[in-house]
């Protein structure tokens, strides 16, 4: 992206920290706080530069990152925020060619972010319900040239996903627990389950299903992100912070042949259960499979 | 990844949380604080299973994540933590195709991170002068298949990055002011910086001489992560957490054309010099240009 | 505390930060992890000074703070950390003189706050069922000479409190919600709750059981504190901290006479049924009553 | 405080959370955004009332605790908060009867809470140099009953403080690290010192100057409080918090005769040195002093 093209993304930023997200059309004007600006003051020029309204009033303008996309997407009502979406593509083990299912979608912020992630050979689809939603995440998506990576479906996950053997699968509804079933059956096993929620009853909820559905290696954990004031001879945090956005499950599909129905480090009943039913299956293995004992070639770490 | 083929990487998860992380390879053996585990357990067969000891001990095998990797990768002194290297990755705009430069490589976790983040088709500059913490990373990121992502190069970077124009670029090196004229010049217009530095000293050093540098749109910001301990009945955060990791610093270059040479939003003494500035440029401009005063075609909000 | 005498409580510091906290006794010695310490080389002499075990190990002598108190008292199982109990002496304005009740006493700690913040005129009431720990604490307090202001109560709960009018009470045990109309008795009007749990589903309980029980403005929060690294050149925050310690619930009794069951600014279905009643109940009074009306002598604020 | 009589101070909540801090007088009204209250409808009565503005909006009166007082006094610039407050009168160990200095006495919110901690047979003395602040600070302690607890003072502490020998000294000042050897000269032996400032770079000042100033166990920390929303159902964090109020730093004063000039622990080059000092000190001592060796009558853990 050396010059602006017609098209392309591009964020103004303005002295008090207000910022516009605009795609760049010849002839078209973006009204700001501070008077308008020309986008063919951007056309055909390269981003970091420095424009101004018609007041005298200075941009900066810049190439919006995903992280500035995911903040300022044409939304509505509470959405991922940029700390918790990076946090998931990790999680995930998100990466180029990789299948991602994700419910719902939202207006399209996270989509953006999983979809950046698994492009250009990798494929997201998003389950949304409600078709307002799904228009405005589809416009969201247009604008990034995106559509090609995702597949937005609109049916009802209660009756399952369309998908099987995906890599990953994030739940970011209301009631996740009512689809721990339906995301086990779409995940290889040993896939990677993250869901997201804003009340700690939410997260109770999910710990009280997820046993017995064929997950395991669960983490809870919340982010939090606290700005400082970039001034050098005066260095503190910032006044005021986001205190909450939501948390964070992460588990692991069980694979089909696993014995066991929940695997939770700590979790002592369990470690009780499991290691006389292991014991037990090691044992009949090891009566018709001598193949375990066999002396290695080498060793690893 | 439908089975464990030799050479794949595989996380072996014990009741009591410790991670084993483990390259499969027939014939191999792995010993644990629980016994061994022989890696013909693994191959053939799907990950999210339960395999056992010679002792009669579970472990859960799994695929690992880019989290895990950066967790669990054979490492000396600090590194970038996961949840510190999912943000530099949505902030720096990283995805498939980028060119992005790193200094230092180090143990190469973040060089990981950043690999999977633009490949296939982008490119990592990755730069380390201490040659043993190279010969490490590229063990690690030959493990990973990532070798062919990333250029290892062992250059002193005070005489100057050899890439141009790249997207973006990390110093993750002890004296990060000592570089950013370096890092200027090899930033394209509106290209990422991102710093990680550990103490409060360094990011005072960093802004005091970002200035002047060619640099914009500075944030500085930290990140927490917390555990919560996932039982429904009881829900509530871990004991302990880790309290720091290190401060982010993010910046935007200004393209070479632009008259500003900082742009620091709320920075009251610079808005009054940019305005005075751009005032003057404006109307200079004004008087050889009619275009900006164009009627537009339409607008965009 | 001039110099040390017998009986004082003296804290001793190591260099590698163990603490210590001795009751000098003529003639006795203390053991450290680094040799022994005598007794006699702190009689007599001021605090803060270094002392030295056989083995020519330093140590600090000082005055423990009751923030030190809480921390090394004499215990067992989960306490109210020094931060909990500091907010929880301002929240519920306990100064000199002021009559508190606490449930349950454990092992004392947050009973040493209490009593030194309403000493010498106040009063505490402390119940605990559990004969073993009122022993451990009576014998916590005995030391620091305390005992006349704590009258340690082993009465159940559930039958009530001995005191009335009490001007604030802190609950400190397993199910709180059990004993709201216990406390709401013993308080009085606008007096003063604090109750401490550790998990969110026990503040869930709280919050579902107080309304109807005569409480209002109720706050829920949580405390962090981080340490960090007391270097000049190279300040940063800790490693690690303490990432949990407890859920603080405050609120205040509403007076007998009041028509509100419940007030919690916010609740908007509250909002409206208290607008209605208190309205009704205004024109009532306006029909009786012209003084409200009448004009006032002056304006405060 | 059974019924609200003319002087108290009385604590108006509205239903938007809104609060009035009022001090209540006979004929009185007060005015807010809600319409007005009579001060006669609260004289005579009990708190924790519900009393209606001629608009029929209900308002709870309230006894304000040391909390609310610090958080609504009438003030100008930055304020102690109150969590810093009340973690301070515990790490500087005031309880009634203690001497403690202050300086400087601001708006006098932090003074409250020191003369509230110290009452009725302590002394607080605070420093002010600003005469308006202090005439400010005078007028809320006045309304308060406090300023029989405290000295107002109006002199420079850099040519020292009148006092000697004082339990506590909090520095809450803009140079802290200048007044460090008055501070000294002013505590007792094994006194507690606490500092209050607002960026990191005062804190560095502040630990570069104390070595060498006769001060020991020195700790830095930081507080945050994160409220909650108190509603059962969708129990979870509030949107945004206070992200930075100060930073802390603790130290106690070592005696005069104490051969040490700095401890703190963990600083190795200080380990090394303080070792030999106190192993040469301690060896001529034994020479001397046989009795050290004396068999204890008993020990102390």
């Amino acid at each position: 992206m050396p010059n602006v093209s017609p098209g392309d993304m591009v964020l103004l930023l303005a002295l008090d920290r207000k910022r516009y997200l605009i795609q760049a059309k010849p002839g078209d004007r973006v009204h700001t706080h501070r008077g308008w600006l020309a986008h063919d003051d951007l056309l055909g020029r390269p981003l970091g530069r420095t424009i101004c309204t018609q007041l005298d009033e200075p941009f900066l303008a810049l190439e919006p990152s995903t992280y500035d996309l995911i903040s300022l997407l044409e939304r509505e009502g509470q959405i991922v925020f940029p700390k918790d979406a990076a946090q998931i593509l990790l999680r995930l083990n998100l990466f180029s060619g990789r299948r991602v299912i994700e419910a719902g979608t939202g207006s399209g912020g996270l989509t953006v972010a999983l979809a950046r992630a698994v492009m250009p050979q990798g494929r997201v689809y998003s389950y949304e319900v409600r078709e307002e939603m799904q228009t405005r995440a589809r416009r969201n998506l247009a604008r990034l040239g995106l559509l090609d990576v995702v597949e937005l479906r609109a049916g009802d996950i209660a009756t399952g996903f369309q998908e099987t053997d995906v890599d990953a699968l994030v739940l970011d509804v209301r009631e996740p627990w009512l689809y721990l079933a339906q995301a086990r059956a779409a995940l290889k096993g040993g896939g990677f389950l993250g869901i997201f929620v804003p009340t700690v009853g939410q997260v109770s909820e999910v710990l009280a299903t997820l046993p017995g559905q064929g997950f395991g290696d669960v983490v809870v954990e919340e982010l939090w992100q606290r700005p400082w004031k970039p001034v050098a001879e005066r260095l503190r945090p910032a006044d005021r912070m986001v205190a909450h956005t939501g948390f964070l499950t992460f588990a692991r599909a069980l694979s089909a042949e696993d014995a066991a129905e929940w695997w939770v480090p700590g979790d002592k009943r369990l470690m009780r259960r499991l290691r006389v039913r292991e014991a037990l299956a090691a044992r009949a293995a090891e009566a018709e499979d001598e193949t375990v004992d066999a002396p290695p070639a080498g060793e690893d770490e």
